[in-house]
């Protein structure tokens, strides 16, 4: 990795970004934040636009170009900063069961949750709207129950190793509570989210985007 | 990789999961299909929810154990299948810049597409099923005008190597014309198409999977 040049992140506060964030100051990776204001529509500038065609934050300029979509980012960290010990990224198996999770809250968990205030992505008509966020709740507490059952090991996502599914799950869960669930369903959960808020990290990139303007 | 126990690979027509099985043929997997009648029902069986309690194909029975999730599949083929150069995984940017182009057709186009039959994923009111299929169409075609314009390099989407996005481009890319969207707008996709079906291992693929019952 080329220190000499910092990395530029694109953020914006309650985003998944923050999970890239944290996987960043776990790794100690040389950082320059830049706050985009998504209400105010900054990620729909041309320059911006010119970086991410999606229009979406994270994304993350390397002196290798610009990278985005949060899965890949948390791969690229964790294989690009091996001292961090950010996921067992030599053994493809125990890898690939990370990847797996990550993309599960990607393809899943994200896009359950983006039904609450997207809507317009996938339908043309309001009335449709409130019927995707009506279910919103139901199908973000299914989401959890399965993690809960069929993925969680404790005290980390993959048991005793932290990896890069830990932000994740972090970030994602947060938004819990916002979507009408009663984390009190999801005591391991809620002990994952205090031990990360423990964690130098967390504190490091929660402070440092606090402190933009 | 462990060849005197073959992995086993749960599949159905028309679904991602060719992507996977395109993959493994590339690399001379030894493999045994099966194949799922999703109409049917077969993907809710306890039997298969043991091994992917989501229900969905495909699902990748190992030595190791079981993986699930198509971009993190393609990925686990590439890392330890090396021989067949799937993929630039010892560059952490270049695989970087695959690994997001996959998570891309998986959080973003596949998503987009599935709101034609699995609008009940996000709603019940069935009248708002009907508003989603609406714009099935007008999503493919927006996802596949970005990924023509900023992703593709030709001949294969990252350039003169051949990587694991292509078969998961041309698989999704297959949905395009059922999902009502003229794909002479984008004439490099009808050429990757017919390049991806001159590849021996495309032709397997197919082959063994319709020599199934």
């Amino acid at each position: 990795m080329d220190t000499d040049t910092p990395w530029t992140l694109y953020l914006a506060p309650g985003t998944c970004a923050q999970a890239v964030h944290i996987a960043l100051c776990e790794a100690a990776v040389p950082l320059r934040l830049i706050k985009l204001n998504l209400a105010g529509g900054q990620q729909h500038t041309p320059e911006y636009l010119a970086l991410n065609p999606l229009g979406r934050v994270p994304a993350l300029v390397t002196s290798q170009g610009t990278l985005v979509e949060t899965p890949a980012l948390l791969a690229f960290v964790a294989q690009s900063c091996p001292a961090a010990r950010l996921g067992p990224v030599d053994d493809a198996f125990a890898w690939a069961r990370v990847q797996a999770f990550n993309s599960y809250l990607a393809s899943t968990v994200h896009v359950a949750h983006a039904h609450k205030h997207r809507g317009v992505r996938w339908s043309d008509d309001p009335a449709s709207w409130e019927a995707m966020k009506a279910k919103v709740g139901a199908n973000m507490r299914e989401a959890f129950a399965l993690i809960g059952r069929d993925w969680w090991q404790g005290p980390w996502v993959f048991g005793e190793q932290y990896t890069v599914a830990d932000p994740y799950l972090y970030t994602i869960g947060e938004w819990l509570e916002g979507d009408g669930v009663d984390t009190a369903a999801f005591p391991w959960l809620l002990e994952h989210r205090e031990r990360m808020r423990a964690r130098p990290a967390v504190q490091q990139a929660r402070a440092t985007l606090e402190a933009l303007a």
